[in-house]
């Protein structure tokens, strides 16, 4: 292997200049329009080449920003190092050696010079930031004859303090000598001189410290610290090349999806000193408001200090604004920069500066981190700058970052100060704080009746929790996943809710829980909940209101409306939801779910009366009683949608969802037994024998209902084909509904859909039921609307024979909740809380599929439907209605496989709109 | 409509001879050649033109048979006919009275004749036999002046016995009028005379009822008996045409899938009369016997007698053996004619035979009914006799036929005569008789150590069951179905089951059970139970006992072997089903269900043990215990299929399957704290407090395991990799004992298959855990195996993403009992107690999908599969090992799909042996 050996003309010092080559691996910073030739005018492919840091340094160097002389060494010259066994590439260190003499020129200072000596910094800089990556090496160029001439003009203080930093940076960064030997020599010193910080320390603390650091580096070298400037910057550039096979850089990578083969540049730049003087300083600032986006300078400096001595807050900085009173030419100069800066990357800057002796220079430039509200802000506002188009307006800001404004959140800056008491699925975003209630009756008093705040808090929520939910501000449970009913009720109504919180111990007779064994929590105490990210606090945690009125990210949705190709709709099964949903721009309701009308509390009652009818008759006239409610839900959807499309499902929970649980019954009657025994009274015993009797009438039917795995069970379609009555009613209410809002005026659209298809002959009974009631009401009515009829398609086999359902449907709606379920062969009740955390925690999953569509398996089947429903009925609609319709992530899968809508909870209706603009953005290679 | 106008020529007296039509719609008897012609030569479009009986008549006319002389009307012309709104076709009526004509001359006897009167039979023809369609008219062309100068030469008996036959066929088939009226006429008489049957009645009681019938006739026709001929036929042919749209044969048509366009023929005959004389007779006959197949004619006879006296069995039959004593030269005859018919029809005959005064007639000759025995007797001894080919035989048997060699069947002479108390699905084919046992170990302690025969009788089954299972004859159940754990175990063993008998309450305290308010039955009584049709009988009825090495039976399945193309295996856990399954002609173990080894009385508290450890130290020492004993299972299996290969399935079920149910334990923990309250002294309460202990630990356990969905839940690959441990010590039995019996010198072939994966990355965590393992043991052991690694598809992910899949796996095996689960996202263990069955009744779905494969959802699955998996691996072998394994109609489609193999129970295997050589032989378009 020759790549193995050692080219002797590599490595050995140059004299004789450039090899025979031709590869250019090092350009100044003023050489950018060679890198940009050399990269073929591309400038991703001057940043793969040197590097983001180094090709920003370029480029400011090109825009006449006052940039410190210097260099970049290629990424290609690291991958060519690495390849040939850690061997610089024939010509790369002459090259570098040119290059030193350039900025020697360009500062009239030289390498080892002791009258004008040249210091440089030398730094890593990747394509993509780095962590685990090589530090930077500064006041490389020092040496003792060069520490002891300068010694002369700068005093001593300031030459050993920069001395013993080379030495130290070096010694850790290069050689790998332990920092914090050295740490413990300035830790020592400090107590010896009997001060608390560094700056303390005098000219003479510096120069022992010089000397001990260098005998520490040659005890761990065994090697004297070298002195040749040139053997300095050749160890330094090697260290940043073998940092890139680091192992943290590597497991960075991988875990970032990085690809290995990119290589990192090495930036040598000459040294300035904020340090220096009483008109030197340093700084960072961004070139708008990072938390709010007003187009304004914001950031800190301090004078006559470091870099590092901002970061140490050793110091109080003072605001950039200050600079402006003091420095009034360099501020303005700074601003200039600043907007320059912003026009030519259209981007708001992060930049670092440093002022030598009254001259301003940027050391760095970057695209400026910045928070949601900012970054709609920004992006806004750059458009009618003229900066950016609205195209790069809406694909700048991320679907989730809308969630910002929809959900009050936790004041950042308090939350940084806090420790969390637990953490669990963060399934629905937004804070809430309040005091806790173990069940939905008190959460409900106390918040109707007594106006508090409230959190509820239980094992798991059914269906009868729902009106203590709706009361609470947030909810919290020990069990349960990201679809569990917990989960899906609250992201329905926009509660905050973290679930599946394991370490909670509730304990809901003592009413308290516990987290662990210090946390106590009483019934009543303030908690504060985090649903964005799934943490819970205790106390009472200050809040961020939120705006859905903002009328930067209202400007960015129209723009995204303008563009995305995908409609969205929104689930709602109130009136209440259907406005909300409307408001925040939804095109339709594509899920009303009727049977959650079924589970208000005045309504129950008739419900299980339905379902305990033993007698044809008992059913029809509990069915009856739901007539009229469920037909005036129906008339308020319809107002409420007013010439937009309105799907309604037919009834689709098994019934004994409405029903006491079965473990709940079979306690409570051998609780009974027990109790009867100790009665006395005739009236006690009868008392307690009719709620037997009660209780095992329920019991009987539940047995009854019982299913060894429900969610395959007798609910959907099987249940209104097993009860044509209820199916009648339901339709009965629908059409009648719409009769009656028609002859006011409305616009109504109805879609009837039913759910759980798995066979196309059940929706031929449906339909044969659907269209005899239908006809029947708007005979009666004397007035005709028109409706469609169509089916979710939430089982693998509906998708399969898509082209026999088309036949029937007019519209198809993907429940992907369902689907995923039977594609995965995964119970959603059951495997968030089990299996399927170990699966995404292990690696064997990537996501969630509960969270974002599988796309091999569930869009597969999702593909064959579309593709064979449209072949059996070119208009066929299509949509999606599951809690995907929400997910960024799934919204792109249903653009690309050309659905018509996606249909999600109304809270997220705005994400949505934002997501299926990225999709449309995607598709078209923007 | 030109078509509804009565064309005159048609349906008045023709005389001007033949219509100017062209079409030929009437064909003599001995007009075959023509009707061939016609046909395009093609025999199968004889019989849709002249119908079955029409065409066979012809048939055996041309073969030189003694047929009386007579002719058949199209098809076509009955469809002609009901198309033309009940008007006969030009030209149709003359031809029928040309070979009126034809006959006439034929038989020298004329329509009408005083001196020689033609008598003619009437009957209906349709290619299929059809029940609904018209019954015969017999002794058309008598009338009062025929039979005046009939009695001269008979004798009145003979006559007005005619005649009145005549008027009763015409009067009730034709016309409509009750046949009860006429029965009440005929057993008033027979009260009058004071006899009993009706061949004691004299000459004048038939003249006198002949007048009665005249009367009846005309009072609800209000029209006089017609006495022409020409009229009698003309209606009768009418009357044929007519009952083709009959309600009831409609009916059939649709029950039996038959096309309602193919009309039916009508075939008029000469009559001739087996009751004449003492030389004349009747009878029918089988060419071979139809129960056992032997070589020889097997039928009854009545001499001085009509067909209808022999059915009526007013007088005892005479076996046709004594037809050879009584008249020789007749047997003869016949026995010549039989094999004629034999050799031309090559299938056994069933044919109606007249002898009138002294000659053999024959009336109808048709492809005889037969036992299964009968069949594969017959089929092979036809091969042998060069009638058939290796194929036709193969292709003539029935798969399920094959049943009838594999279990005891009810005696179905006794079964006859007995009424059944209940009916259940009939889920595991053969009879079973004995003793009711309400639980397994009651079952097992009188089957083993009392040599009593038992039939467990319990509410449903569970695992810990099996032992009373395997030690009963039979098993009957209330609830559960087609796939239950009673089903799949009883098939799996062979024992037939009657399952989901709903009206059964079983009293399981009170040790007895009711079916309605009548039937009691004590544990101990004695119950027979037919698994093949799903009723069950109270007391002991006789069994006719099996023979799976009956010898045609044998060369039947070895030509099927020839034929077959499709692998088959069998399921089997344990050595002695192996050996069985290899006996019955198993290619190879497709799945060893290593968890039913678990189940076995003395290993339960030992996996009780491993899922209850609440320490790894603690689960390794109850993984330690079981290694032994599957290495001893695993051992055996591979001697038994010393050469074939073995797929050997890691662990699959839900662990709470292996613990007390939940419900059970609830309880029994209420009912001892009811309890408690009675104990009084202290060791009383001791022993109940660590019962309570023991349950409540039992208890923690079931709940954390516990799920919503367990059929969706944590099982299969899904535990393999949550607990490694139990993972790692299957692979190290399997490769224990495969090391160990290769050492033996037995061949062995172990393919180690995972449950229910959905991702491809499972089978990756998995592959890595075996490949450890496997390599350990055999370093351990110095010796290698060869070995394939692959997987279950049963869930849709994995058959949408095989591509994948298969590039890990080495074969697929299909569970097709989950895949249809979840493709339907139908449980198995509700729906088929539940609505599927109501699906099934009400015609939504045709088939019960857990029977017969879905081809269109859980077909196209496996398509996708297949085809996408050898896209990967061109050599994956892919087989299916569901229940539907040994099911005929899904064995096809496996074929269809190019599978390698199917895999089913034991007991199944000859019928898949058939069903696969059925399957290749289709696909050949034999």
């Amino acid at each position: 292997m020759t790549m193995a050996t050692k080219p002797a003309t590599a490595v050995s010092a140059p004299k004789n200049g450039r090899s025979t080559k031709d590869v250019k691996y090092v350009y100044l910073f003023r050489e950018v329009e060679q890198a940009e030739a050399y990269a073929g005018g591309q400038w991703e492919k001057v940043r793969a080449l040197l590097g983001g840091k180094g090709a920003n340094l370029a480029d400011m160097t090109r825009l006449g920003i006052p940039v410190p002389p210097g260099f970049t060494v290629t990424t290609e010259a690291c991958n060519a190092y690495l390849a040939a066994g850690e061997n610089f590439p024939p010509g790369m260190w002459e090259q570098e050696l040119e290059a030193i003499k350039a900025i020697e020129e360009a500062n009239g200072r030289w390498f080892g010079d002791l009258a004008k000596p040249l210091l440089v910094s030398c730094r890593s800089g990747a394509k993509f930031s780095m962590p685990g990556m090589m530090d930077t090496v500064l006041n490389i160029g020092m040496n003792d004859a060069v520490a002891e001439k300068m010694v002369e003009r700068t005093g001593p203080r300031f030459v050993y303090d920069l001395y013993r930093r080379l030495i130290q940076m070096f010694g850790s960064v290069v050689m790998g000598v332990p920092d914090e030997v050295f740490e413990a020599v300035i830790s020592t010193r400090r107590k010896e001189a009997g001060v608390s910080t560094d700056t303390e320390l005098s000219a003479d603390d510096w120069l022992s410290v010089t000397r001990r650091f260098k005998e520490i580096y040659k005890t761990f070298t065994r090697e004297e610290f070298p002195q040749d400037p040139y053997e300095q910057l050749k160890k330094a550039t090697e260290a940043v090349f073998k940092s890139w096979n680091g192992k943290r850089a590597i497991d960075y990578r991988n875990a970032a999806g990085i690809p290995h083969d990119l290589g990192t540049a090495v930036n040598i730049q000459t040294m300035v000193y904020g340090n220096f003087s009483e008109d030197s300083g340093t700084g960072v600032a961004m070139s708008r408001n990072a938390s709010t986006g007003e187009p304004e300078l914001e950031g800190d400096f301090l004078m006559n200090a470091q870099g590092e001595d901002v970061v140490a807050g050793i110091r109080a900085t003072q605001p950039i604004s200050d600079l402006k009173r003091d420095m009034p030419t360099i501020y303005a100069e700074f601003e200039k920069i600043a907007q320059k800066l912003e026009k030519h990357y259209r981007n708001m800057q992060d930049m670092e500066f440093t002022i030598d002796r009254g001259k301003l220079w940027l050391l760095q430039t970057r695209d400026g981190k910045r928070t949601a509200q900012a970054e709609v802000h920004i992006a806004v506002d750059m458009v009618e700058e003229g900066l950016i188009t609205k195209e790069e307006a809406v694909k700048r800001v991320k679907p989730t970052q809308v969630d910002f404004f929809l959900h009050p959140q936790l004041d950042a800056a308090v939350v940084k100060e806090q420790k969390p008491i637990a953490k669990g699925l963060n399934v629905s975003p937004g804070a809430a704080v309040g005091i806790v209630a173990f069940d939905a009756d008190t959460a409900e008093r106390w918040a109707k009746e007594e106006g508090k705040k409230v959190i509820m808090v239980r094992p798991e929520t059914k269906p009868d929790d729902v009106h203590g939910m709706l009361a609470a501000q947030g909810i919290l449970t020990s069990r349960g996943g990201r679809t569990s009913h917990a989960a899906l009720v609250a992201r329905q109504f926009g509660k905050p809710a973290v679930v599946g919180v394991s370490e909670l111990e509730i304990d809901l007779v003592g009413r308290r829980m516990h987290i662990g064994e210090d946390i106590l929590i009483e019934e009543g105490d303030w908690i504060s909940v985090d649903g964005t990210t799934g943490v819970v606090f205790q106390g009472q945690l200050p809040t961020v209101v939120p705006d859905i009125n903002n009328p930067y990210l209202l400007k960015l949705l129209s723009w995204a409306d303008e563009i995305r190709t995908l409609g969205v709709w929104a689930n709602a099964d109130y009136p209440r939801d259907a406005e909300r949903a409307r408001e925040y721009g939804a095109q339709g309701i594509g899920l009303c779910r009727t049977e959650h009308m079924f589970f208000e509390t005045e309504r129950m009652p008739i419900v299980q009366k339905m379902i305990m009818a033993k007698h044809a008759v008992d059913r029809k006239e509990a069915l009856d009683q739901l007539l009229p409610l469920q037909r005036g839900d129906f008339e308020g959807l319809f107002r409420a949608m007013d010439g937009l499309p309105v799907i309604i499902r037919l009834i689709d929970p098994p019934l004994h969802e409405f029903l006491p649980a079965y473990d709940e019954l079979v306690q409570d009657l051998a609780d009974l037994k027990v109790r009867m025994q100790h009665y006395h009274t005739l009236s006690e015993i009868d008392t307690a024998l009719a709620e037997v009797r009660v209780k095992q009438d329920y019991l009987e039917r539940v047995v009854a209902l019982k299913e060894q795995n429900p969610m395959l069970g007798t609910r959907g379609v099987r249940l209104g084909i097993l009860i044509p009555d209820l199916t009648k009613m339901q339709v009965r209410a629908i059409f009648e509904a719409a009769c009656n809002c028609a002859k006011e005026g409305v616009d109504v659209q109805p879609e009837v859909m039913i759910p759980l298809t798995c066979h196309v002959n059940e929706l031929h009974v449906q339909q044969t039921a659907l269209e005899t009631v239908a006809k029947e009401v708007m005979e009666e009515q004397g007035i005709t609307v028109n409706y469609k009829f169509g089916t979710m398609i939430e089982i693998p086999r509906a998708a399969l024979t898509a082209g026999e359902i088309a036949g029937v449907a007019q519209f198809f709606s993907f429940g992907t909740n369902d689907l995923t379920q039977t594609t995965f062969g995964i119970s959603r009740d059951d495997a968030e809380a089990g299996f399927l955390m170990a699966y995404i925690q292990d690696g064997i999953l990537k996501e969630n599929p509960f969270a974002s569509i599988d796309a091999q398996g569930v869009g597969r089947l999702m593909e064959i439907a579309v593709t064979d429903g449209r072949a059996a009925r070119p208009d066929l609609e299509v949509g999606i209605c599951g809690e995907h319709g929400g997910d960024p992530s799934s919204i792109r899968l249903c653009h690309k496989l050309g659905l018509n809508y996606v249909s999600c909870s109304p809270f997220r209706v705005p994400i949505a709109r934002l997501a299926a603009a990225h999709a449309a953005l995607e598709d078209n290679g923007r």
